[in-house]
């Protein structure tokens, strides 16, 4: 069974409500995005090879070199595994020769690959893993997220995969003994995005895993199927840093709290009442009340961006996009951490094809890269 | 001395802060506009002649007509002045055979100023007057307050010039004894407005008399005089109606209460920190706190047209032009009623001119109006 391939995929994130707000405790609404990334990995042969095309990377060491390794780290072979701890993980940037500050995504997947590898697997065994994503990385659309989901993922089924076969008689095991834990893999994830990035949310590993939406207020998250929910996602090509952005909210409020508060109130009465809507769009009854949900989402959808823009957070480009959405009669917000980067138009269930496809015209005409995607997609997949 | 013209002149008015959430008891800030209106009243003759060539009227009744309608609404010749009570107004409306529910500027100009000429005066006199204006009219800028107070200052210098010159033995009287309270005509403004609109909420007639600024708060105004504020005003040209738009947040407030409510307390907040900005500004010193004061101005004109947004009261020419002022470095906002209507630029006080002139030259282009002015311009000034 050595020869049999695991595929795998995860969706991305978008953050529909409750960006910025989220960091002073107020709900936060995240959807997956059916951008997704996928894995393969070929277990067998002598060498740990990974290959990344989309950020250039193909990496290779031999099943020997990955065994000394492990024993450099003090890993316990063929235990019960564990994450490796601060110290090991350390040691492992120093093999990769990863800086302590580094954000280059390439250095980064290496790093969460050979975190989760030594983790997870009981021993060191050859594999050749690929990975391509539909998704930009460092866009805050969870690419990286997406990539420890698949990582953990396609990990752990190789651990069941290869304890099962060296205690059955054959080698023919039943799917369902092959079944992996979500919350495992969601948990997994996390370290290693605690590894790579510092101070994940726990939003993103979430969203990655369980598709559909994930609620999250004051550190505790709650996921929710919902139905597709269709969308324009526009690249506007600006690049921003999220530090910066949450610095200058900070400052906002530091100046004005009285004018401020009140707005970080009215961004969580709005996640609170978009999650109301998820729920009633999830109940997917054919009736005037999903109407209704639709329009009070799109309404909601308006008055974010605004409130976004109260906060300083918007951008000339973003609120172009808006504007030629509107313009349309269709409904967009910036997502995400805002200043450039990426803006979402949320159509209803009844979007008109010819006025999205104008949509979508006049936003590339003006330079933006448009997807036609959805959110509420599910989470990791088994191929 | 019936000979000598009487010439005043009073400026119109713009919102600041506080559209739309006043309507909910909260803060606004109205400042006077210098877009004046000019009146001269000349004494004299057996005919009482107005002109007002802005709206193409020009009317004239005999001094006799006049003693006659007075007769007829029962007014007190000779007496002391008072207001025309409603029955009386009914009646003055037969006369000019003006509808209850006109919004017609000409039948209005002309029920306002009988209205002021048959309370005011002791007794029907001969006059010409003539009014022009800078303001366009019914765009919320104050035009008919600045008519009405005008008028009502003209006829009550008349009347004190009359009283005097019938008691003096000469024709010589001391200027100070013609001083008329500003208090007064105020009120008279007041009372004209409440005739011709209904409900005014006594913002404009106080801000076209004292000039500077109106602070009002449920249902109290208070005056606060401040330095010139230099500013772009811009007419979108797109009609729109207050009624429609105040409906709209009264409808979105209904819906999303937990939503909006926080935002009509941000708004709140938010006038009542641009109250305490020019009272910093008025204290006219030359140093940091001025430049710290007139960067808050600005953030807190961004942060209050985003959410003017919020509330659902903008529009995409109101959007357009605040996109143009801050491409340019400077800061606007939608002013009024929003949906259309007029739009302030604001500048600092060290606005370089270049950028306020390719910035105006970027708007005319647009195919909007553009004023160069200054808000806080001097109320009722005899000239």
């Amino acid at each position: 069974m050595d020869s049999q391939a695991i595929r795998v995929s995860a969706p991305g994130k978008v953050i529909l409500h409750g960006e910025h707000s989220v960091v002073y405790g107020k709900r936060a609404i995240a959807l997956s995005l059916d951008l997704r990334t996928h894995l393969v990995l070929v277990p067998g042969g002598n060498s740990v090879t990974i290959d990344l095309p989309d950020i250039e990377i193909s990496e290779s060491w031999s099943v020997e070199a990955m065994k000394d390794l492990a024993t450099r780290l003090g890993c316990k072979l063929e235990a019960q595994p564990t994450s490796l701890s601060d110290n090991q993980a350390l040691e492992l940037r120093r093999f990769l020769n990863v800086p302590a500050e580094t954000t280059s995504p390439r250095k980064l997947a290496l790093l969460s690959f050979l975190h989760l590898y030594l983790s997870i697997l009981p021993q060191p065994v050859g594999m050749k893993i690929s990975v391509t994503s539909q998704l930009p990385t460092g866009a805050g659309l969870g690419s990286s997220a997406a990539y420890a989901v698949c990582v953990s993922a396609a990990l752990l089924r190789l651990a069941k995969v290869t304890n099962l076969c060296a205690s059955a008689s054959s080698n023919e095991v039943a799917d369902h003994h092959l079944a992996i834990s979500m919350k495992d893999v969601s948990a997994w994830a996390f370290k290693s995005e605690q590894i790579v990035h510092g101070t994940p949310s726990g939003i993103d590993n979430s969203i990655c895993t369980f598709g559909g939406a994930v609620n999250f207020k004051g550190g505790s998250c709650s996921s929710l199927k919902i139905p597709p929910l269709q969308v324009l996602l526009v690249n506007t090509g600006v690049p921003r840093s999220t530090k910066v952005l949450v610095t200058r909210v900070r400052e906002r409020r530091d100046r004005l709290p009285s004018v401020v508060d009140p707005i970080l109130d009215a961004l969580d009465a709005l996640a609170d009442r978009g999650l109301e809507v998820l729920y009633q769009l999830s109940a997917n009854r054919e009736d005037q009340a999903i109407d209704s949900a639709f329009k009070t989402q799109q309404e909601l959808v308006d008055m974010n961006h605004a409130l976004l823009c109260a906060l300083g957070v918007s951008h000339p480009s973003l609120d172009h996009l808006v504007g030629i959405a509107s313009s349309h009669g269709l409904h967009a917000k910036l997502t995400g951490a805002g200043g450039g980067g990426f803006g979402v138009v949320v159509l209803g269930k009844q979007a008109d094809l010819d006025v999205v496809a104008a949509c979508r015209k006049q936003l590339e005409d003006s330079g933006y890269q448009v997807w036609t995607t959805c959110l509420g997609a599910p989470g990791l997949t088994f191929h």
